[in-house]
């Protein structure tokens, strides 16, 4: 029997996706990787996606998962390779209130784990803009990270237990709810983030949190990101370490959301060299509980910092959401960061991080050099500045490969001076492989090859993703 | 050339010891495994530690790596192996107190480490007993954890970069200072805890967090567990996640320590059947500005909330620490577990860990079914109550191999039916290998023994620790 006809024996046609039908899944929204499967197929459970992968194993045919393809590293694209989608996988098994832990399927939507974690006082604190069809599984299997980090960790800090299947169809179960477990090797951190070529997530047990029952959201002006710095430690000591997000908008990025996206409008009549996006959670009822005037105090205690280090002429101009409306308002002149990245092309788009204390000689360096490389281009940048995670993007007037590879390569370069990384959080799927080759340290090259040769020895698990062939001196 | 000449030669006579001269490190403190190294050697950098294993590997002899020598597994011993001593590796090589982050070397004091961060007004979260001994090389090989796990994380969270010497010498750089780093495999969290077993940790970059400018400690009195449960959310709920340490001393600890301990004193007249020893920690200037009156509002905090408790019933006694001195003092009684549980023979003692909401079921079942095996028996716990581990001793009055077996394993028995861990954070090293071969996951066996021998190939590398050669069904 062929593949197909043993996946359709084993799930059913409805199931087994083939020719057109696999388009949906085929290709990532980014639209640079279109793929093509032998068939897209989505197990109803573990079992079913353990046999798929004994079925693939015995067909000698590679296997990609794919759950909600919101990656942007290509994370998910083959050619002639088994696409298992979890997106039936969508159940949350369980959601415990008291010792504030959710088990959860791969095909379960961020936002919909957000929502059931809201019906009871809790909180997932993992959030970023393509929460809506972002599932578990490609959030584990690319250690996402987003917006709340600074406060809460990446996934793998929300990650207690994980259930995964080998190569060989094995179901390796390390569904634990413990928050402390030292028997053996962290294997739960390995596969988390090894986006699929050790093993397919199935299932996880994620920490919860309780939810802030307050929110102080503010948009602030400043001079310059050294400035940028200081302010984020004054608002981490005026509140007790109560930032959960701190996101830089640079004159680059608010112009060209004012092109691209002018219905979200500008927060400043003049646009300053720096904006930041800051918001305060809280959960203890001295800083939520409204006073008889009807006012938050950690509103107030946001209002009465801002106010004080305008004074000092660390902050130049603010404006502190003074409603639920205003401050998604603004969240979404954040969130539209892809899209604006998207609206221009050609463009050469990175995800890189560099120490809390050197941003801003990163821009400056990029800067420079890319004057160097093409006087016409543009630039843009948005990072998740308490992680030290920069986004930026180059749009150089000419297209050609060899520009990107001379732009990409320089923008690494500065990357490597400055000990920074090349991949923060997107992953390195595809697009990051030949900066894997380039820039990683070449014993953790070895090290990487050994350990997916030890548990893929057939090279079938998402083959081509992540650890390059070999590395370039 | 025999090894020891080579050795000799690499690092000097005064820095390879045998004889005599090793039974400072061929022994830890517990006396349980009492080994005989070949030699002991002291390497100062580690360009010498990578020559020393080079050297091991071309003689084929067996490498043991010990820092502090104050884990409780065995996890140092060795028949005929070279144990490599850190404690020449004693830098602080950075501490940057803008970006938080302190570069050590594997043979730095974990106390030493508080003290460099306390001059910058710095913290490192992990504080445990043997913390004036302790070093952190083994603070890491064991990812240990201790009393502030709750609020920060165990060893893992805390580290963002590590240097690794492989089993051939090579060096394996991931001294990274980044708090996002998504290019490939989570390796430094698969050395992190893996004992010594992969390579040996020599040097590490960790986080570091602002020092409580405030603490508000109390002792408890309490009816059962249940309310311990109880308390610990309505806690963490009035100070908004404030609760650095939350920890549980039944009647038969309490009791004990007035045996072993009488110079420490018991805090209550009438031992309860709970107490709980719990601090809060601050940083923000509203909690931790002392008042015109002198008052710390933190303090104020935590009385008003315990005095809410008593009054309703929750708290049965109380003790707010007015002073540092009786700060200390309540520490000195939680942190004399080790010297009590050493002090009677035999005994049976364990590192468990359980689902949150199971502790006092699991107390329960080990109390029934002690009594069957051993009705004169005695027990005691002590447990890090808000982390779900649980220190639990039985002092059997049969001292026979045969008794031990059975306590252990019915323990074992119980702590698998709760779906928890027989090694919450002291490791497995040689003391939990057999209950690594009859309770861990065969399928996570198997991947941690592919894992072993892709970067062990001869099995050097702290022989016959954490992974079983065989499976128990």
């Amino acid at each position: 029997m062929t593949l197909i006809a043993d996946l359709t024996d084993l799930l059913g046609p409805a199931h087994v996706l083939t020719g057109a039908d696999m388009d949906r899944h085929a290709q990532d929204w980014t639209g640079k990787y279109p793929g093509q499967p032998v068939a897209v197929v989505r197990p109803g459970d573990t079992g079913e996606v353990s046999a798929c992968l004994r079925l693939a194993a015995r067909h000698g045919v590679a296997v990609v998962p794919v759950s909600g393809n919101t990656g942007l590293v290509g994370g998910t694209y083959t050619q002639g390779g088994l696409l298992i989608a979890l997106e039936r996988m969508n159940r949350i098994r369980d959601l415990n209130p008291v010792t504030r832990i959710a088990t959860v399927e791969a095909g379960v939507i961020l936002s919909a784990l957000h929502d059931a974690a809201a019906d009871q006082g809790l909180y997932f604190p993992l959030w970023f803009g393509a929460r809506g069809s972002a599932m578990i599984g490609g959030v584990l299997s690319t250690n996402a990270g987003g917006s709340n980090v600074l406060r809460y960790g990446s996934t793998r800090a929300l990650c207690l237990g994980l259930e995964v299947v080998l190569a060989d169809g094995r179901v390796l179960n390390l569904m634990s709810s413990l928050h402390k477990d030292n028997s053996g090797y962290a294997l739960r951190d390995l596969f988390i983030g090894a986006e699929g070529t050790l093993g397919i997530i199935t299932a996880a047990v994620m920490k919860l949190v309780p939810a802030p029952r307050a929110y102080a959201t503010a948009t602030l002006a400043l001079r310059n990101l050294a400035d940028a710095s200081v302010l984020l430690n004054r608002l981490q000591e005026a509140s007790g370490g109560l930032v959960e997000a701190f996101e830089f908008m640079p004159a680059s990025y608010m112009r060209r959301l004012a092109g691209v996206r002018p219905d979200l409008g500008l927060p400043f009549a003049e646009v300053p060299e720096v904006t930041i996006l800051t918001e305060l959670g809280a959960t203890a009822p001295a800083l939520c509980d409204a006073g008889e005037d009807g006012s938050v105090p950690l509103s107030g205690l946001l209002e009465v910092t801002v106010a004080a280090l305008m004074e000092e002429g660390l902050i130049l101009d603010a404006i502190v959401a003074q409603s639920e409306a205003q401050r998604r308002a603004m969240w979404a002149r954040r969130e539209a960061a892809a899209e604006i990245t998207f609206a221009r092309r050609p463009f050469v788009d990175t995800d890189i991080a560099v120490p809390l204390d050197r941003a801003a000689e990163f821009l400056a360096a990029i800067h420079t050099r890319l004057q160097a490389i093409d006087q016409a281009h543009e630039a843009m940048v948005v990072a998740h500045m308490g992680d030290g995670n920069l986004h930026f993007t180059a749009f150089p007037v000419d297209g050609s490969e060899a520009t990107y590879d001379r732009v990409i390569t320089m923008i690494e370069d500065v990357v490597a001076e400055l000990r920074g990384s090349f991949s923060a959080e997107h992953g390195v799927g595809l697009s990051k492989l030949s900066s894997m080759a380039r820039r990683k340290d070449a014993v953790a090259l070895d090290v990487m090859r050994a350990i997916k040769a030890a548990l893929d020895p057939e090279g079938r698990m998402n083959p081509g993703k992540v650890i390059p062939t070999e590395s370039t001196p």
